[in-house]
């Protein structure tokens, strides 16, 4: 995977992107990463690339021509025309899935707008794709492009070891994770939960699940409603909404897991 | 505003938040920013902070131990008891609203895990505010904890010159921005609106709406429903809905319309 960012702020981007595990994978060639500093194609050659916007308002536009440049030099180096991402609150919400499908391909370009946008014009020519990782507002576009670099780069065939890509679960099955616990057993007084010593996998496994079942219902309820339950995960959400297990359930989680239940059985 | 981070990556915070609106309000004593390294706190005192899960499964898990040090060395130092924010896929959807809110305080603590996830344990006793930036995994928690400093701190009174502030109108309207435009008025070719260039304050305040309304539409329909609208609102889409406008709409789109006015009409 080729990233390849049309920035104001590339040192940002570059010191960013070489920590962890994406700076592990570039260091083994199974990623590589290249900034392109918009700044250096200012037309007033002074490293101006901003002006004020037709209509009147508050704030800057980065103006279509230094990007237009930045953009025409970069892809003359490429020999495939890669997609271009702009990152904007006025895009598409970004989701696992898109992170999955983006990792399929070779190079990608990442456009990092500042003030209050970038003319129109040239997001017409070059974007195909227009992305938003979530509902608030950012100074700028290079946290949001480091995000995704990020989620797409775990996507990436080799760029996890086997011991990282347990993981890769989240949101698979619709579903929060369960909690983990680790060394030692009794923490200040906190103990590891029974089960989780036992030795028996399937106890161990039903506990997990049940965990993420409950999870899910109290912190992102919603999300129940595109999960699939097989015949033991409908018996512990009854066993819940019947009280009957050792959680406390609200009655707002009751009401939502009767609707839930209820639904799933006319289906 | 003065943010302290717990995280194994320190240099990956400083060097992204040094940067561009919030490096300048960190110069101007406006925002603080304070990392503490977690691997600092190892018990073992080699630096090793992470362990196998207890009940099996891939990855490693961060201990509570040094977690819980490195928090009560920061807030030995602190004043206040501040809150606790844990970037987790298993938590809130990180939003504007809540940006504003945590703008609010005067220190905030961002805990960024890595692995398979923190030692639930400690979790329990210090975090008061599990968040999420999306639904999408990351390899870590600092990208999170960076786009949340970012967000907040254009909010905090001060950081933002009055040219960047109108920026901070997306979303409290539940409508996407409109299209900018900059110097030329003919960009290779592409005009800017006319209506722009006509010097008439109206006239460009509806165009504009109407064009935030037509893009809620075709990117984020579902923000239309929390939308509030004026009389000059319901004509431009009633104008859109009979395809009165030079707009293409798709039938979906259309459909979508049809449901909303009527919605509309009988609240």
């Amino acid at each position: 995977m080729n990233y390849h960012v049309l920035t104001l702020f590339p040192e940002m981007i570059e010191d960013g992107m070489n920590t962890s595990i994406t700076g592990r994978a570039i260091t083994k060639g199974l990623l590589s990463l290249h900034t392109v500093n918009i700044r250096d194609y200012s037309v007033t050659g002074n490293g101006r690339i901003d002006d004020y916007p037709y209509g009147g308002g508050a704030g800057m536009v980065m103006q279509a021509e230094p990007v237009m440049r930045a953009y025409e030099d970069l892809i003359s180096r490429i020999v495939s025309k890669p997609r271009v991402i702009y990152l904007t609150p006025q895009g598409q919400v970004f989701r696992q899935q898109m992170a999955e499908e983006f990792a399929k391909e070779e190079d990608l370009i990442f456009l990092c707008g500042h003030y209050e946008g970038i003319d129109e014009r040239v997001l017409e020519e070059i974007v195909t794709d227009y992305v938003s990782i979530g509902d608030y507002v950012l100074t700028g576009g290079e946290l949001p492009a480091m995000v995704m670099m990020d989620a797409i780069a775990r996507m990436v065939p080799g760029v996890l070891s086997n011991q990282e890509s347990g993981q890769t679960e989240s949101f698979q099955g619709n579903l929060l994770e369960y909690p983990q616990y680790s060394r030692p057993e009794d923490w200040r007084g906190k103990k590891v939960p029974p089960v989780l010593m036992s030795g028996h996998h399937g106890n161990v496994d039903r506990w997990r699940r049940n965990q993420s079942l409950l999870r899910t219902l109290r912190v992102r309820p919603e999300l129940l409603m595109g999960a699939e339950f097989d015949k033991a995960d409908r018996k512990y959400l009854h066993a819940l909404l019947r009280q009957e297990t050792e959680e406390t359930v609200t009655p707002e989680e009751l009401n939502f897991l009767s609707k839930l239940l209820a639904i799933r059985e006319k289906a």
